[in-house]
């Protein structure tokens, strides 16, 4: 455990409790998402049709927690996928992934903004910005885990390294594209949004991005 | 941790975090049950038996409350049983766990509707739609994992394999059924649903499943 | 990781997962607490003196707070013992520890009510219910687990098995008395549970549970 | 794991589950800061600018939101690196954690308190105290810990228990002036622990403390 003399004693902060933060930040952030769905409260006692009508009337907010459950599904992995190349760990990218969990906790704010006003600008501006800010801390945690190879193994594959990178950058400028889109219609920016969040899940469950740097699979797919 | 040229990096995709997101959902869940438990307000200083009056009056959330944490229970050992035979991992199981995740997170809606609405068939039916989200993820999570022994140990005992497909495929037909008497009277699915719920935590609580697979047991019976 | 033909797979049921379970509930519980600390609403902008007469206004619900933080370190503190010493796991305990915890859980309710309506003597009946309920559960799981010493190593030392159960039933008692008391005037249960709570943690804390079944211990006495 | 006669059982308390607690504290913490920033209420359908202005005014919540998570961080880095020196685990420790947690399990009630009421005193001096409160069950962590290397390795550079000690004693002479301001002007205690977690940052995020102790670092700064 004691490094020797010279070797920094930062690599001693150990990748496993970033991991441990990580995935209870990520576990409460998708469960809290559900405390926006609200009873519907109903005066009368037998309350009837009346209080199915009022639970369908809920879709907005359902479909709100569904993509950003999802959302949150996509980083998770992602994170999950970086970590996992990263072998040693230090205070800054301690700090960086605290920066991520910090956009990641702004969610339920973001989803509960999209269930109450899904038709305003200022929402699509909203879910973008947070958004923008998780992506812009991944690609800032990958770069400076990669640079240099300074917290990866050296023989990384570079591909590996350049589809993480060019993953987010992608997506950022996705992101910046549907929320200048929401000046004509915010309705517009969900579909750029929605189409994303669609392709990301497909992209990291088919695992094509795994593949492209792994040459020819075994038999687990399919 | 590097697998040889053609194996799929995908299986680097660790067991253990996907046990720590759940655990940590899991957790969660079962906690924001008692958020549902609200303190009466009364506005008189000294409240005497109008309190333990009030109190009483909350056996249905109690109930709710006892009923959610059990079937829970239920699904946290299940989850658990069939990750201790998932050996390996890739990006396709982790999102059949987060799918599965996100109707687990549900459960605290359902409950609440439960303590607040116990007569409706609106609750009937959405408590019954819960479990039967959750029991088709845990369905397709198996049978994922299991089909040609894709992410399992391939000399696996098929029996496990088997009881582990049919369990869930029994309790999706149960629900189903009781959602139906929901039409004639909600009350008559509560009552399947308990039945369903107390003979589950005596079939897993008796290892009833894990004996039927492993011949006799050691000393460890009652 | 198979067992042997004949062995009881249940066996296979990780303890680390029961454990992460836990810490997770205890974690949320104790965090949870603090929700029921609101934060003054005040009308006029310049708030001043009438801000600080409102926060310190609010010292039940911070002594109920500290309260209930320590009774959930004593419980998390025997949990972890207790788990210490089981080696092996299997479904009966894993439910066992859900009861547990269900009881547990319900903390932050019995807080709001000692926080609310201290003079009350539902109240005092009311967290002494909850208490009694946290230490049948934990001694359900002790002498289930060390019963023919099932799930505990075989050679045990027979005095920690003994203090373990003694020491439940000892509270057992004294929180049966308190509710007792409660029917003369609700501050004498307090008194009794403050007592009770204030002999644990100098009881855990000092070690003294720890040394009367271990003879002389080494240097680390404060 | 069974420790010799003669050794103390305390020390069988595992290290990982104090941690596994921590991590579970930390990140519940982290999270509830954001229950903290409500949607706006607004009546009209069409809420447009009205919408855009109502976000724009939760800035205090906002800054208050990012305040409060980057001081978590601090203390989750620095409990990180202490309990990366602690080899051993004793009760008297764990009593030790469970203060420090209960601590900052405090943060969310002096975070809401900041972003309401920022101008009044009363909440610098909150705010202060909560810090204090940490800062000292730190502390007394450490030195428990490192007294006659009670539970440290016996060759742990002296100079490294030093800096840890130093580090907070410096961070409560600090708080303790800020919350003495107050009485002069709230805002002058902000900019004093503002700039003390702006230093706190730099001095952990470039490693600053881990340099002085450890001579000349590797390849590992940026």
């Amino acid at each position: 455990m004691r490094t020797p003399r010279g070797a920094p004693v930062e690599a001693a902060l150990t990748k496993g409790r970033l991991e441990a933060l990580a995935d209870g930040v990520f576990a409460i952030v998708m469960t809290l998402l559900v405390l926006d769905l609200r009873v519907p409260e109903l005066a009368g006692s037998p309350a009837g049709a009346e209080l199915a009508r009022r639970l369908l009337e809920l879709w907005p907010q359902f479909l709100a927690y569904v993509v950003s459950f999802l959302v949150l599904g996509i980083f998770w992995i992602n994170h999950h996928f970086m970590l996992e190349q990263i072998k040693r760990s230090n205070s800054r990218l301690a700090w960086l992934n605290i920066l991520f969990l910090m956009f990641v906790a702004l969610v339920p704010f973001s989803t509960s903004m999209l269930g109450r006003y899904r038709l305003e600008q200022a929402t699509a501006i909203a879910y973008g910005l947070n958004l923008l800010l998780i992506l812009l801390s991944c690609l800032a945690l990958w770069s400076y885990a990669t640079r240099n190879r300074r917290l990866v193994d050296s023989e990384i594959d570079p591909r590996l390294v350049r589809v993480r990178k060019v993953t987010p950058l992608v997506g950022i400028c996705i992101v910046v594209l549907a929320m200048g889109l929401s000046f004509v219609n915010p309705a517009a920016s969900y579909i750029v949004y929605s189409i994303m969040v669609v392709a990301l899940i497909v992209f990291t469950g088919l695992g094509l991005h795994e593949r492209r740097s792994s040459g020819t699979s075994g038999g687990d797919t399919g």
